[in-house]
């Protein structure tokens, strides 16, 4: 049968910058209205896009627009429906998924 | 044969926030017993578990009690042990696995 | 046939110390030449290696030495090929990658 294992999860990782407006509005989606077990946010200390131009931060991370990237799991149904929702303001060539399990 | 291939990793991340008391007990763990090859500890800016409470950051990292992950990898074998002693102390939905490969 | 669905991603994640030396050449590899589309650099608060020597961090982050990781993703042929060129210079036991998927 094709049903999930419960221990089966879908792990997300969406990749942005702390200016992007788009942040905001995925971190209220996320909050708010996604329903998620939990969420984490991660700042990078460098990085670069498309653009080739360098984000980077020094001793006390007083640059600004580093890369975030925001970080979830749930069951592959939900994250399956959550992701159509994200698609909808978040380019989808910044959000990677992958098949995860929990330990129990 | 179902012997893993020798570049064939389980790589883990378990999702904390940095007062609960077990974080401390795992990396003890982790760090004395474990004979793990390396562990890597993870401070997130934001975030928000089951409560819905968020847990955030501003500028110069004052706050407090944010999401920690901890995250190693090791053969499947190792990890499959060294799970069975963390799941004694960590709630089985605060860690996910995968497998993933050596770059051999 | 074996050519790999269109979104199907390599994700990366090299495991460095901010002190080593391969670091920055890493990352003047991957920005000057690897043509990937991003690249994302993670410091970490704590870690340790083979050695079992701790590198950690307090308030402030101004430890040295700690755990950084590097992480990309692009498609699966390119990947391949960047993996052998990081080989040359970073240790292969520090390099993990498994397959993921975009949102698309």
């Amino acid at each position: 049968m094709s049903t999930p294992s419960p221990t089966e999860v879908t792990l997300v990782r969406i990749y942005l910058t702390e200016t992007e407006k788009n942040l905001a509005h995925l971190l209220k989606y996320l909050h708010e209205d996604s329903q998620l077990r939990g969420v984490t946010v991660l700042r990078g200390i460098s990085g670069f896009g498309k653009s080739g131009k360098l984000h980077t931060t020094h001793l006390l991370d007083l640059s600004f627009d580093l890369p975030v990237i925001v970080e979830f799991f749930d069951t592959p149904d939900k994250i399956s429906y959550i992701l159509t929702q994200i698609n909808q303001f978040v380019a989808p060539d910044h959000i990677v998924h992958w098949t995860a399990y929990l330990s129990e």
